[in-house]
């Protein structure tokens, strides 16, 4: 039996492709202006092992290069790398862990969804695209400390309760996941979005409600197209 | 008598144009923010024929060459194209068929144009510049759920009873027309600018109202300098 | 007696130079963000003749060379090139028939500004870039409709009253002058910048009003330093 | 013994050094968005000497080079140089004088820290990113004249009664401190984007507060991290 944190020569061809692409998924993290200086971060589950990629600690986004990407197994523990893992990274591992549908993880500050999670209130689902890529409401997470399992077991319960692939933790960020780190990427842009519409419309009386019915309407409708199930599509743009 | 849909040698000259015009005015859309992720869509009419050329479904942006884009008929079945259309294009072929003067329409889930939408509430035509391209409010349209006629008909009824190039359909987003596809890249760009110009004018009291009258006068005028009739100049910009 | 309206070698040089400022400036525009799409120009007045440069009507910001900006007389008539001028020059001319010591005006529809120009609320003298820049509070202009001198008059008067070099047009937009081009351009971005601060500054409560003897103390300061009297130091930075 | 003023080898290529890190972060403080114009500047302490880098008065930053930058004494009087200092160098002197923990000193008129400092209200720790970088509240100190060394005194008593490296200067801008420059301009990025989290997140609510020992723990945990005492850490980013 092998150990699953092994590096066999597939899930070597593996680590090296996740690399470039989470090194790429940084470069994006700024282009949608998702964070500032480098308070953000993202990570990609190595198929095949019990293994992800991360950003190192104490990179600024200018060199984060695919060689300078780290390798953990999933309780966070170095592997392949010259620098400790970025310190969001037993936070992510946790989610792999628990959640093994999960492909990817991005972790931002993004503004205006912060700006909710500083109220501690979900973002309520009243426009289409929410409906499409959440399947309802953004829930809140409970307020946890940097440092052990907390912040992971609050994103796992949080999201176990809820068809929405992004979490608001209390006074702190966002977190989201996906199939891929891409799909997550998407997520976490997605979530800034509506979190801004629904702000902006918030301030000048009330954004009507969505029915319910056409919320499962169009949740089952976009997953189906462009969700986990179709062909090659996982992170495949809305149109 | 020739069918509508075929493809002669002027109509395939034509589409060549278009689909370098409707590639380039997708790059816009990203230039003028008015779209995250791949969340808005542009077509064409192809003059001469019951063809539009829109934008194929599931491709990034970074990839939206012209040999990308796709054709299809008035009902958006699929005529020229190695992809399916976008999941938009039924509703833009929709307006095609009711609205024999556009040849072009944008789709976007523009920010402050989709915060109005999600409350459901017109722009209010309180500046020049909204006078002069749409010529008084900016409409909502109905809740309609994608899949058949619903948002088509919405944006053309909603239309049929405004002057105004822009609509904003009900917790969804922006659709605008125009003579040429870039004749509604313009007025999607003018209609995010005056949502978000109002909205923050609202913010801290009441913008004051302009008089009907000065709003028919700036319509007018402008119509005639920029607007269809004004040769070559359905897109002239606003100096 | 020289006609000031004929080009000497002397003018014919000057021009070549503010062709070349012009078009830069334009380009300056969209840097700053202080206009969509084309909506907005720049013009400067040709020292030694009774003309101005100025943005040609109909040509996208892409295309906006040195070649193509226009030269007008100061009753906004044509006097050389390809295009009709701007259908703003008739305005910026009039400034410059009126106020001599203007070497420079921008038309812009900057989103914060316009915003405050919607309510004709003036813009309260809250901060000391705003003292510096403008010397009190930014004045808003009655409204007037495009296509004869009604818009000139009102800046020109509404300027009088005031040390602000920028003047808010009631549903319109802004105006603003300088000593040269690149002057007007830097109080173009500056009345969009304070317009930004104190709209937000005013969201969240009440801004302290500043003692009009520090504004006084710091406006004169402040044009000493970079102001026109400064040698070689109108549109000198602030630092 | 030697004067502290006098440029000794060592001095010498400090001096090279820094003028290029000054330059490079001007450049980031329009990348980050955080001045328009040039209404910013970037310091920094030249080890082993009194002497200090700054910004030269009315260069645009698109001409900031290196070589351009200037050399002063801890009184602001020009040691090195083509131009006069900024006008805001006598405020960053008197800082390096009084404190000397402080390598690098950054000011801005950064949009959403401005709006706080126009109402003179401190922003409220409600962020773990706020408690990582700023230990709690973002302080507001005295309204004081540019001129002398009021401004200087007024950041110094701020900044002595409380762990924020940033303080908003009522009715004017920011000015942050670091163990260096960078760090300077990590905390003025951070401040701005704290700034406007909070901001937005009191539009629609109350941010809840964080508890007192949460703050306690994470600026501890975060200053040991990538604190001064950090083994060349002081600017490490955030991850």
């Amino acid at each position: 039996m092998t150990d699953k944190t092994d590096i066999t020569p597939e899930v070597a061809v593996a680590i090296d492709r996740l690399r470039q692409e989470v090194a790429r998924l940084h470069a994006e993290l700024l282009r949608w202006r998702l964070v500032v200086w480098t308070a953000g971060n993202v990570s990609a589950r190595v198929p095949g092992a019990d293994l992800m990629v991360v950003k190192p600690s104490g990179v600024p986004y200018d060199e984060l290069t695919p060689e300078a990407m780290v390798v953990t197994d999933l309780d966070g523990r170095l592997v392949l790398g010259d620098r400790p893992a970025s310190s969001d990274a037993l936070s992510h591992a946790h989610v792999y862990r628990l959640m093994p549908e999960v492909g990817g993880v991005v972790h931002t500050h993004s503004t205006y969804a912060t700006a909710w999670a500083a109220r501690r209130e979900p973002i309520p689902c009243v426009l289409t695209m929410m409906a499409d890529e959440f399947g309802g409401a953004i829930p809140v997470g409970p307020f946890a400390l940097i440092g052990d399992d907390s912040i992971g077991r609050g994103i796992v319960q949080t999201l176990a309760a809820s068809r929405s692939k992004a979490v608001l933790m209390a006074n702190h960020g966002v977190f989201t996941v996906g199939t891929d780190a891409q799909a997550a990427l998407k997520a976490a842009v997605m979530c800034e979005e509506v979190a801004k519409v629904v702000h902006l419309s918030r301030q000048l009386g009330d954004p009507k409600p969505l029915d319910p019915a056409a919320v499962d309407r169009l949740f089952e409708r976009y997953q189906n197209v462009y969700g986990p199930s179709a062909p090659g599509a996982t992170a495949r743009p809305a149109d």
